[in-house]
């Protein structure tokens, strides 16, 4: 339930799209590594709030407690720890697994593949964080899958949003689960969930919603910088200054007319420190498609400063911000415009089919066909003593291979071959 | 247990590996599928005779009862029957876990990639069967692995050889995985094995221990299809048959030099019906290797015409050939080698670092590396505000970046980028 075979159309055409998202990848210098699906248990534990009921874990067969991993930045944090590695660049793409209510219409799996592109290390503030929006940008717009916007917050403005609205301390993280729904449901329903199930104050509520409603630019983060509340507030200062340089790297990389500063924007996970981010495809009008797959966010991610820490022995922190690009939901929008298209996608790369138009001839072929191969030639064959010229022909024409290199008795007396373009059905002796 | 993290050096030096693989696939007109890690444990059972207890089963967590796949083959199988496919050339790169005792120095993983290549549909005989032997050839030589052997035997011969020793039909299993230790221990071995173990009578055993140490090529074959008494065995002799037809496609496709007959080959998988397949590397001093690695077989495979029925409700045969690579092992030795040759693998592709000759140069950079990056060239910068030219080169240096683009105050008034060959420090005004 929730995982799916793909057949050779599908696997050629995500295929297709991951190697133009480890394409930007490699543009953007990082280098890969590989980490395995089963993870000890404890090392998941505690990493994914209330998700960490669907982890899938294994049976105790002896040995070791393991589950398999839920995503891909954990793994990442766990391997720079155990490996002391303090500064790297680096992409992964891979399956994750999580026991979730598969939605398979909107591209929600419990298998699916992650594609992440993470830096960690000590460096200027900003600059990394700069470059996985410009990421999720350069990916999104070659991807050409419509208009998008980029939501960027702070969880150290939110942060200092609920303590300046006078929510305890310990009330900050089911607020923020809270706010985080603001994309989906309305500032009422959000506000009476804070009130009735989180126990905020009906008064703290309101003031959280004053904040919590605004989206914006540069001029916001200015304004915010001004507000006499807010900017009494240490974490909340910080995260505002941070995103005042944020926006001026933004600015000269030229991506800020998709970039909107969006304070419901909360995102799930416990192991954000600072900046998250998250991408959105803008609902519209496709000519092409007829009911167009309703998709939500392609690409989300963000700061987790602490997260390699809980993974070393001696607490070392080693900050670390990345991305990860939604591949399901991208891969099943290209999959609709596809089908929507007509187009039909090559499953296979053959580029001569080695074909005989008499009987008797298998031999000929087999020498034939190995000489192709040893000389780096993609070619295929009927695996039939005697096949009709006719349905070797068909084979082509149905698999898409653009030339028939053919011998047959004529050819074999005078050691040529006939080579014949498929589509023109011109021949030529060579 | 068993599992390893793949840092980048590794990680491309596998890339590179699987590429290599995959490409002998595609040059044979294979598509590519991928099925789910987690299969039924139900579809698993059964399958994998002794070794189904390495099966790693996940928790019953409420809902089907899963586990990992054990091999590609199985899910393969399955795939075929659920979709009704009939007649299929692909190719499956992806990882299998079994619960196994780890031997990691030679390359024997609990979780392992594995790369295998199979045709389905009902053909002429032997013409698949051929081109999984040539795919075998071809990925050992271009891989140049140094001296190996295919070994081939026929699971029908072997069977008819049990018979006209006087095996009961219910012990051909267990005297199979007996002969199939003939590579290791020696024949006396062997026998005590068969009488001891196996229950088999001694006069039994030495008369299989007059065929199982055969091995040769077309003259073998010939040699037992005269055999009084194994000619009179309908198994063997159309083992024997398909064995000659095999050996005539072969030697068209001019491998028949790497090519051994071999009785003792068994195989331990219990779903082979027809030819078997091992390829081994021959032992042989290696110059740059000083402990060279001793790997065993590196490939495998063989003919299953009775696995895609045992997955259709009317149990519809589809026959299948296929051939599995070692890429584990084969790993192991390209890496010693290369450790050996002291050749250090770029881990990313990066053409050039933007880098500045002066402080207060950050929006110089960003701006040009923005440039970069949408022109489709693969750009770095370090994260600081104003790192040191020195630093920047010595970066470009350790990670092989062959070309550094620098950005100036005098670049900036002249409207230019000066472009630097790190190694021979020749630079050009752009």
């Amino acid at each position: 339930q929730g995982t799916r075979d793909h057949p050779p159309a599908q696997t050629a055409l995500r295929d297709r799209l991951l190697s133009a998202v480890v394409s930007c990848f490699k543009r953007h210098g990082a280098a890969a590594i590989d980490t395995p699906v089963l993870e000890l248990r404890e090392t998941l534990m505690g990493k994914y709030g209330e998700d960490t009921k669907l982890i899938y874990e294994l049976q105790d067969q002896g040995g070791e407690l393991l589950a398999l991993r839920y995503d891909l930045t954990v793994p990442f944090a766990r391997y720079l720890a155990m490996n002391k590695v303090t500064n790297m660049k680096r992409y992964h793409v891979a399956k994750v697994y999580r026991r979730d209510n598969p939605a398979t219409t909107r591209g929600r799996y419990r298998e699916f593949y992650q594609c992440d592109f993470d830096i960690a290390g000590q460096f200027d503030p900003m600059i990394p964080d700069a470059e996985c929006l410009k990421i999720v940008h350069e990916i999104l717009s070659n991807l050409q899958l419509g208009d998008f916007i980029i939501k960027v917050n702070d969880r150290r403005i939110l942060n200092g949003v609920f303590a300046v609205c006078g929510v305890p301390e310990s009330k900050f993280i089911p607020a923020c689960s809270t706010v985080d729904k603001l994309d989906k449901v309305p500032w009422e329903e959000v506000r009476s969930e804070m009130v009735g199930e989180k126990g905020l104050s009906p008064e703290a509520a309101d003031r959280i919603g004053e904040y919590v409603q605004l989206h914006g630019g540069l001029d916001l983060i200015e304004r915010l910088l001004q507000d006499p509340k807010l900017s009494q507030n240490k974490l909340a200062k910080e995260g505002l200054g941070d995103m005042k340089l944020l926006f001026e790297y933004l600015t000269l990389f030229g991506i800020t007319g998709k970039i909107s500063f969006d304070l419901s924007l909360a995102r799930g996970l416990d192991y954000y420190t600072g900046v998250i981010f998250e991408a959105v495809l803008l609902h519209q009008e496709n000519e092409h498609v007829e009911e167009p797959v309703s998709v939500g966010s392609v690409a989300g991610g963000g700061r987790y400063d602490g997260l390699v820490g809980m993974f070393d022995p001696k607490g070392r922190k080693v900050p670390c911000v990345g991305v990860s690009i939604g591949i399901e939901r991208i891969f099943s929008i290209l999959e609709q415009r596809l089908q929507a298209s007509g187009e039909k996608l090559r499953t296979t790369e053959t580029q001569v089919l080695v074909a005989t138009p008499q009987k008797h001839l298998l031999p000929a072929r087999l020498k034939l066909i190995s000489q192709l191969w040893d000389a780096g030639i993609k070619a295929e064959m009927l695996y039939k003593k005697d096949p009709k010229l006719l349905k070797q022909l068909q084979y082509c024409e149905v698999t898409g291979i653009p030339l028939a290199a053919i011998v047959g008795e004529q050819e074999l007396a005078d050691g040529v071959v006939k080579l014949r373009d498929v589509a023109t059905r011109e021949e030529v002796s060579m």
